[in-house]
């Protein structure tokens, strides 16, 4: 029983439950990506998605063999069998078992109000499609979890049936039954209530499932696992339907730093940090820095009485040390501030620096100037090394660009609209030659690429290895609308590194071209 | 005992602990104007700042004479006497008294830790400072609150000590003393303990004060007020030192609407989104979708299955009607979404339309194959309503554009970069007229949007009114890297209405023109 206790199984939704959270559109590549992070993060459980429902998913599990996960299990979610069919003729649940994954989540009704208002069968037809479902999964070989959906509203309004339906699961097969707070209305003494119950009831692992509708998605989550649930259900930074689901961010370390679960190694704890901002670079959103834990303000000591004392005991003013999930601490306010968390990063660059040297100050200064203009170097590691070494003076640039032109254009022909190839001229400077060139592409950002990388290989044929693989933009001060500051941010490989490189300006072409010419000089730079 | 149960008093520190968010900086007019707002509101008291600490304070506490408050009290924040000094040499405590508030809050350490290492005194003399400064200001006639800082980690390192310093803090004069959980890392199971010893061993008012380091701010904050806490401090929205503070607009309606507190009048209730939305808005921040009952997501459905339910029984995925907090539902448009969510939109531009009408068939087709393509509807309510109108055949363009030629160019001199303004010229034809302009601009959006706007005025000119204010890019297929898809999202205003438009091409310009295209048709098109 103690065992039990301590025991907890992270069970991520981000692609599936995150991906119904407003703004959220994940393309195939993004879920990939997504889910190798979260497999090195080491979560358990991957709910990759729906197949049924979208197109998408059925195309993501068509390609998740690709992935070849070290820690994680992928699951499918669907849901059971519709009224008064039979779940081998039931599309849904063939969907589910053509996805092809070992584990798959099933989600049936706790609650009557949608037994009777939403399906529209009797609570017996409830439990019997619930039933028929699991079994059915289990004879195909599936290991299968049972989503109780509403099962808080559910118990509260009828104790027994939802205790039945929950026990119908396990009669059934199913290898864990997840309760859970779909409309996100509880309060944590409510939860661990029932879930100690639930717990009682059944011998099968009990998971937990919550929604933020009161604020209290992360306080449920942590009562639910005190009083018994093993399996964790959250998405990594909470994003999710409504207000969204339990932040795995949150949880994990609540659980494991404060209160003694043991649920991944201090080694990827420290990742946490990084993970989270990670996903949510590739969801394009940006990370509240108000998140716990992980957020960009978590261990931002503003008010001055706070900053002075964390500088005499950190303990004063912090609960954890940030180090402990790769978090950082700072002081907004304070010229002090970035010089702490940076020093790990020159002394990458230059071993030799320290808090103290001259270089330090020289290159923090330089950073806080440019971040103040639009640059951010936290997630463009080759455009801060290139940095430093400017402002150590180990830079020698590779090329110069003279000046280019880029031309947009549409016209119009009876009613339908089209638009040219954007036309872009270059002309660089390599030693004391010039290469002039030009080249067409889908858009300008394209066009001057393909014609700055023409004029280029003439001199560095290498160049030819090296391809973008990533490009984001992002408008930084919305007030202006289209005259903002906008950061652009590339990733490049050579088949085999891959570096992130900022640019960023009034101008989004501008603002492209300064983070190409990092990624072409980062390529170059051990020339 | 019952009574002192249900009373909850509202204190809201968004003036004092929210100036400490990363971020915040708010001018003596942002705090005039907050402080009126929530007034309005009807909070009981209002933490204006510590005017000791910041000038800016100082110059709020003499000009609140102006406010007229008409529900609740200013107070002043401030420190205990220093070290070795009598209450009337003390600058800080002599400060307080000169803001003129008959409610004064005093904040003292209630933890050794805080007590040795930061004030570097003894127990005892700690707790003469606090006695001292309370029954000074009470003997100078003001009512004083005591904020125990750092209650919880205090009294889990010392129960005695913390329970000494509240008692001490009750036999000065204090009318309520305050536990804080200062560094935010308590759960909400440790504070309904603490707070219930803390709650028998005075008889003044015992109030909270809690931080989100653990992501149990609102939970913590609830679990206290069961625990007998009857004064709650919190921020509005949540900003804050670190991760904020227990955010008043997530706990008033946990506490009213599902706790059976009675706070404010169900009338007020009712305007507890729009006050959130006003306050962010003077502190220059989005209010972050997530949060609960005020955000902008949270009673938006936009997984199908929760769509369908709502549509049928809104309990069926609602923990509370949003119109009882004045927010409102959606049904985000996406395609996770189905024809249930889509039917309301529809009906509102032609409301004959049913979920089995062939134009609801038609026009949700055409919208998946614009989602294909990269538009998204779900933020971008007036790009859809165009699209309805379309394909009802009730749409005539206002405008067309022939053609434009947009020039973007960089020269070099002498090392550096110049970049010259983007330059656009556009043709349009309205009716059977043509108007052919040019404008520069910070960019090739910003040039067009310009020489776009220009060229139209000519016909419409109540387009002067119209401005963007925000103008969103997503590069959404990043595979392809800069020749991917790119989604532009633009929010314009006439002064009154806000409206959001979509594009969406492989050329970012093409997709920013597209938007603007809808934007301008948008507000042209009950002409």
């Amino acid at each position: 029983m103690v065992m039990k206790m301590k025991k907890v199984e992270m069970y991520d939704s981000t692609l599936r439950d995150g991906a119904q959270g407003q703004g959220i559109s994940f393309s195939v590549s993004d879920k990939l990506k997504i889910a190798r992070c979260l497999d090195r993060f080491g979560v358990d459980y991957i709910e990759a998605g729906n197949p049924f429902s979208n197109p998408k998913d059925a195309e993501f599990f068509e390609r998740a063999a690709e992935l070849k996960l070290a820690n994680a299990k992928l699951t499918a979610f669907g849901s059971t069998v519709r009224k008064g069919t039979a779940p081998e003729d039931d599309e849904g649940v063939n969907t589910l078992l053509a996805a092809g994954t070992k584990y798959i989540t099933i989600f049936g009704k706790a609650w009557k109000l949608h037994v009777d208002c939403i399906l529209g069968v009797t609570p017996e037809e409830n439990i019997a499609m619930i039933s028929n479902t699991i079994s059915y999964l289990c004879k195909k070989g599936r290991i299968v979890f049972f989503d109780a959906e509403h099962y808080f509203d559910g118990y509260k309004d009828d104790p027994d049936y939802a205790l039945e339906v929950i026990k119908a699961a396990e009669h059934a097969g199913a290898s864990a039954v997840i309760l859970c707070d779909t409309n996100g209305g509880c309060f944590p003494d409510e939860v661990s209530k029932i879930v100690k119950v639930a717990d009682k009831a059944v011998r099968i692992t009990v998971g937990i499932h919550c929604h933020n509708d009161t604020g209290c998605a992360a306080a449920n989550t942590v009562s639910a696992v005190k009083a018994g649930a093993v399996q964790v259900q959250g998405t990594f930074t909470g994003i999710g339907e409504r207000c969204g689901n339990a932040p795995l961010a949150t949880v994990i370390p609540d659980l494991q730093l404060k209160l003694g679960y043991s649920i991944v190694s201090a080694e990827r704890l420290k990742t946490l940090t990084a993970t989270a901002r990670y996903i949510n670079e590739v969801s394009n959103l940006r990370l509240p820095g108000y998140l716990p834990y992980i957020g960009g303000f978590a261990f931002a000591h503003k008010g001055g009485m706070h900053a002075d004392g964390v500088a005499k005991n950190t303990k004063t003013y912090e609960h954890i040390d940030p180090s402990e999930v790769g978090n950082y601490r700072s002081f907004p306010l304070s010229e002090v501030s970035g010089r702490s968390a940076l020093l790990p990063k020159l002394q990458a660059v230059e071993s030799s620096l320290t808090k103290s040297s001259s270089e330090t100050k020289t290159i923090t200064e330089k950073m806080k100037e440019l971040e103040h203009e639009g640059f951010q170097f936290e997630a463009a590691e080759a455009s801060f090394e290139l940095l430093v070494r400017k402002e150590l003076g180990r830079f020698t640039p590779h090329f110069e660009i003279d000046h280019y032109r880029i031309i947009s254009s549409m016209d119009s022909l009876d009613g339908n609209h089209y638009t040219e190839k954007a036309n872009a001229l270059v002309k660089v400077k390599v030693g004391d030659k010039y290469e002039i060139t030009a080249d067409e592409g889908e858009g300008p950002v394209n066009a001057i690429d393909k014609a700055l990388r023409k004029a280029l290989e003439v001199f560095y044929p290498e160049l030819r290895k090296m391809h973008l693989v990533d490009f984001k933009v992002r408008v930084i001060t919305s007030n202006d609308s289209t005259a903002a500051v906008t950061r652009v941010l590339i990733e490049s490989t050579d088949g085999e590194n891959t570096w992130t490189t900022v640019g960023a300006s009034r101008d989004i072409i501008n603002a492209s071209v300064i983070a190409l010419t990092d990624s072409l000089e980062y390529m170059l730079k051990d020339r």
